[in-house]
């Protein structure tokens, strides 16, 4: 099942997707295009991958990492489904990476990788934006580079995990403006889900609702204000966002 | 005032102190030995500095940095005021860092510095331990230094703004078995309080209760099995607690 969180109505409901429209959780039926939609998860911890896929590494000039390299990322950053990401003026070069994110569904410790999937809920899709300008260090990027408010659309759907067969082999790919920019496999991952959760909760306990953002392939391009961008993986939906400018924003 | 968040009665309390002992939200007074002390506060997203005292970057062979170092901690990493902190077998060296907690108050974006602490509610004491044997970055530590489980005590009293005098000018300093190991004045962060706000606050929201760890003095030494450390903080009371191997926790 896909379920989302969504504003409409003046408040916030949990609802399912049905035939391409959304049931609320009090049995309303509403058209997306009315729905405000809301990061899927009240998310605990971020964590995030640099580096997890070899064709991305080697396209900006890194080799694979021996140990997985993560990083934390903050809730502000997170916005829904049509959402506005901003892209602060001056900027370079500001990359979208499409990610398959993992949702934790329960409070996980020295957990072993042939248990891993048990202590998965489900997955949704995470846009992990990076601003290339501030970066000093792939491996673990400052706040500047990713941290920043609206870098992390997530979404649209949280998607159950017996609704997806193989997470190890579901195809993503990224349009910006009707174009596909990248494309690549999760089984491309250099370090995947069960390894990823075995190494994590070996040193410190992961918790429902922690979402694991796994990395992103090769094709990462700049994008720039007006461009539309949608990231999709198969079986989880398409994630639409919008780049703008500073004066899209209050301040 | 000082407040705390205690687990007693098998309950959590919203707690203040009186005269040495707690005032529970429902009017009973209980001694401090009769309650387990729990992070005072609900926290946001954490931040903390690295390096942010010229001496102590000095001490591990770094010159100050030009910008503030900035990483995010899990949540999963706190633990109360007469917490045990785990140090994991084989690990050659662990050290305590005594560091100035702020605590946010309401929701805060491009701050000036001469309104910074308008958004501040109060301020505790946090201990942000480090496993160096994982270290091989010190401007963005990893997971495995500093995000492990119990590796952030914190507490053991929120303390209202109000209560601080000048936050810049507030006596540090680190017991370990009763001896004085570490001792410094807030007056020497590298980046102080105002400019951290705005800094922050400068590229991405912050919000009520996140807490900024305001980094450490000079002074860290290795810590082991059973030592019992107390970090304190002028104004801020004591945190205390006990440093125990693997076998001290279920897995």
């Amino acid at each position: 099942m896909k379920h989302a969180r969504v504003s409409c109505y003046g408040q916030i409901f949990e609802a399912i997707e049905t035939e391409g429209k959304l049931k609320l959780s009090d049995g309303r039926i509403v058209e997306q295009k009315d729905v405000v939609f809301l990061a899927p998860i009240e998310a605990g911890t971020i964590f995030a991958l640099g580096l997890n896929y070899a064709d991305h590494a080697n396209e900006i000039s890194f080799k694979a990492p021996e140990e997985p390299l993560v990083f934390l990322k903050g809730p502000n950053s997170l916005i829904g489904h049509n959402g506005l990401t901003r892209r602060p003026k001056g900027v370079e070069t500001m990359h979208y990476e499409c990610e398959l994110a993992v949702v934790i569904g329960k409070k996980a410790r020295h957990v072993k990788r042939e248990d891993a999937y048990e202590y998965i809920s489900g997955y949704t899709i995470a846009n992990d934006y990076a601003i290339r300008d501030y970066l000093e260090n792939y491996y673990r990027p400052n706040l500047a580079v990713k941290n920043r408010d609206t870098l992390t659309p997530i979404g649209p759907w949280f998607v159950d995990k017996e609704d997806i067969n193989d997470p190890m082999n579901l195809r993503l790919y990224t349009y910006v403006n009707g174009e596909i920019k990248q494309e690549g496999s999760t089984k491309d991952m250099v370090f995947d889900i069960p390894f990823l959760i075995e190494y994590l909760s070996s040193f410190m306990t992961l918790n429902e609702h922690d979402i694991i953002l796994t990395g992103t392939p090769k094709g990462t391009v700049n994008v720039v204000e007006g461009d539309e961008v949608i990231v999709g993986i198969e079986g989880l939906g398409e994630l639409k966002n919008t780049i703008v400018g500073d004066e899209a924003f209050a301040r």
